[in-house]
């Protein structure tokens, strides 16, 4: 017998019928002997439509009222997977998040989680009722409906996971499991059986769409063993329930991946704009002048490129934004022009990241050098690097993207099976 | 200053525009320095979606789970409207039935209202702020949502009425006010200045559509003075502030209504069945053992009329239900013919009932004989008749309601302006 939480995204309980399809996966796992919880999102869709309307409203709503809103989505989910349970016979209830308590901060519309009570959780499990919980949700102190913004029912899952001490927390989605990169931008690409808590984190952060930054740090915090895999998968195929080996991949703590691969992955985010400001006057406080204003304006900056001029007295700093916040970063560095001191503004909106990651690195020196020579060999110009312990990270012109993603799946040997 | 609670039914917030006007309405009633508590029901059609949703995982569903689901129609609209009001200058904030708390009885799905905490509202109106309710919706003793049933919301907003001492509660619907009778069968029909509680009590029951039949019994019971009227008429238009006599139909106790009308309004309902059952042996007993069984299966019995027949020891019972049931009913009383024992079972269903209502009645003879003598002149044949003290109801061939209806709104004078 074992703890397990599951978690199904929008478009795994898009529709009825996907609902009832759940369901099956959550018996399945009932039927093995195990304790479930199911953390859900909203109906594909239903989120979006809720968001339109409030903002529809009034584009500056009051947060707290955006969340009563919104996270009536994952009510009727958990509501409507209760029923579907049921009526196969699994004996099931729906929880929101002001029931369990799982409360958050005050920060309406991307609150964090301040503490989980899982003791009325635990109860029930030991009464053989699989908890069905709305993701996304909890309760603010001021005893009102909260949300923790995007993704937020995987990071739903992997705290409640942590709570009720899971053995494991299964994050259900529309792929099956995490890629070496993208199987769309590189058909060789292979499905990893375990991925380091670290390298994942690279990977969430640096484009790869499968599962949420903040869930991921949550998992890697609290050590919850989480697992990400298919919900479209017949739910009762062969080895679906096996519990130490099921279809998918592993997110762990290092020291469980025996043998570590010196590249795990490559990712790739392909809306970067470069900006370059030109002979900036090099002096204390010269960068919080520039990426200051950029912070107040809400834009990410992401990569920062600082090159001494030739007399030691002006530099080039280069760095990227999200194409979307282009225009906006423009025109807050336009305004603090004078502030800043520089001669001239350069920027370029058809840029690509492409990463190499692996905790590998750590041990191996060179990988670097392999991936820029690759890159040259194919004629790829490199405009930035930024590294850390685990990855690499390399601005290209967005046209090469998918030529630089193959060239360094290759180049690491990832498209070979291991 | 007084304080008012205004209700918005399904239609009246159907779209994010008429969520908008709805929110010019109420700011009428805050500008005019009145306190305002909003009850609002879910946007047209949404209820209908989630209860089919419910309906199609599951016929059988669990009631707490049904009420999970089908109560965040209510939330969305209720923290859309405190958007809205908030747009527009108005100091609002949503309301859940747990947060108030509204409490209820155990009995998910069609739960009574057990105690109201008004005191966190009043609070709040002391601080200028509007209330924004979700209707329909509180929280059972076990800390889970519960719904009232059909037109829950019109209960809601009496009973918040009654509970913070509402000086009026104004029910805004599709319609202008309650009329003599249906305007659509009668064109003829006039709009009621006032009408007291009891009188209303019995259109509702009867078949007028305007206000839920609990809502008036509550309304009566904690005398809460009710305001039927339009939410579709422009919210500035003049008149539609005046606090003591504003456009629509006030439910009232009949004290306030100093000339009473003999008759105040003529009913009907058209999808009536008969059931005669001839030559049942006519001893203790013989009712329960019919009506027992319907009651049971949750058959709504309405007209009962025995007669005695030629011998004394046999009698023949017709009584009426609802034609949707009619089949079910035959069903039951089929398999308790033995138990009973009749002679033979006859059945109609092309039947409607007319009713004639007025509190005048009580004080005035003759009224029934002015309705028989001028359905007779129309050939109209009766079936049945059942009196109370202040209605008399006739069943009627259904081909001849219209007729009937026109015949006795003329009858009483109520289409002449009073």
């Amino acid at each position: 017998m074992a703890r397990i939480v599951m978690k199904f995204g929008g478009t795994s309980v898009g529709d009825i019928n996907r609902i009832r399809n759940v369901a099956r996966h959550v018996k399945r796992e009932v039927d093995a002997g195990h304790q479930v919880a199911v953390v859900v999102s909203a109906m594909s869709g239903k989120t979006n439509e809720l968001v339109g309307w409030a903002r529809e409203l009034s584009p500056l709503h009051d947060a707290r009222e955006y969340d009563t809103v919104v996270a009536s989505g994952e009510q009727v989910t958990s509501g409507l997977l209760a029923i579907a349970l049921q009526s196969i016979g699994v004996n099931a209830r729906s929880w929101q998040g002001w029931q369990i308590p799982l409360k958050t901060d005050a920060s309406h519309g991307a609150a964090r989680i301040a503490d989980i009570d899982g003791s009325l959780l635990v109860e029930r499990f030991n009464q053989g009722q699989v908890a069905v919980i709305a993701g996304f949700q909890g309760i603010a102190p001021d005893n009102r409906i909260s949300t923790l913004g995007r993704g937020g029912s995987d990071t739903s899952a992997v705290a409640i996971a942590a709570a009720v001490k899971a053995d494991r927390c299964d994050i259900y989605t529309d792929v099956d499991g995490v890629y070496t990169t993208d199987p769309r931008m590189e058909p060789k690409a292979r499905r990893l059986k375990k991925v380091s808590f670290e390298e994942m984190l690279e990977m969430a952060s640096l484009g790869a769409k499968v599962l949420q930054v903040r869930s991921v740090e949550l998992a890697m915090v609290h050590k919850v063993r989480t697992f990400v895999r298919s919900s479209f998968e017949d739910p009762d195929a062969p080895g679906m329930g096996d519990f130490d080996n099921p279809p998918g991949t592993l997110i762990c703590d290092e020291e469980e991946i025996v043998e570590q691969q010196v590249v795990t992955g490559i990712a790739y985010a392909k809306d970067e704009a470069q900006i370059s400001l030109r002979r900036v006057s090099d002096r204390p406080g010269v960068s919080a002048g520039i990426f200051g204003p950029l912070a107040e304006a809400n834009i990410n900056v992401d990569m920062i490129v600082q090159n001494i001029s030739e007399d030691g007295s002006f530099t080039d700093i280069t760095f990227t934004v999200p194409s979307g916040d282009l225009a906006k970063a423009l025109d807050v560095l336009d305004k603090a022009r004078a502030a800043i001191g520089f001669d001239q503004i350069q920027h370029d909106d058809g840029m690509a990241k492409v990463s190499v990651i692996g905790i590998g690195m750590r041990s191996h020196a060179g990988v670097a050098a392999t991936a820029f020579k690759a890159l040259a060999d194919k004629n790829i110009n490199i405009r930035a690097i930024t590294t850390s312990e685990i990855k690499i990270s390399i601005l290209i012109d967005r046209d090469y993207t998918e030529l630089a993603v193959r060239t360094l799946h290759a180049v690491y040997g990832l498209d070979k099976a291991m």
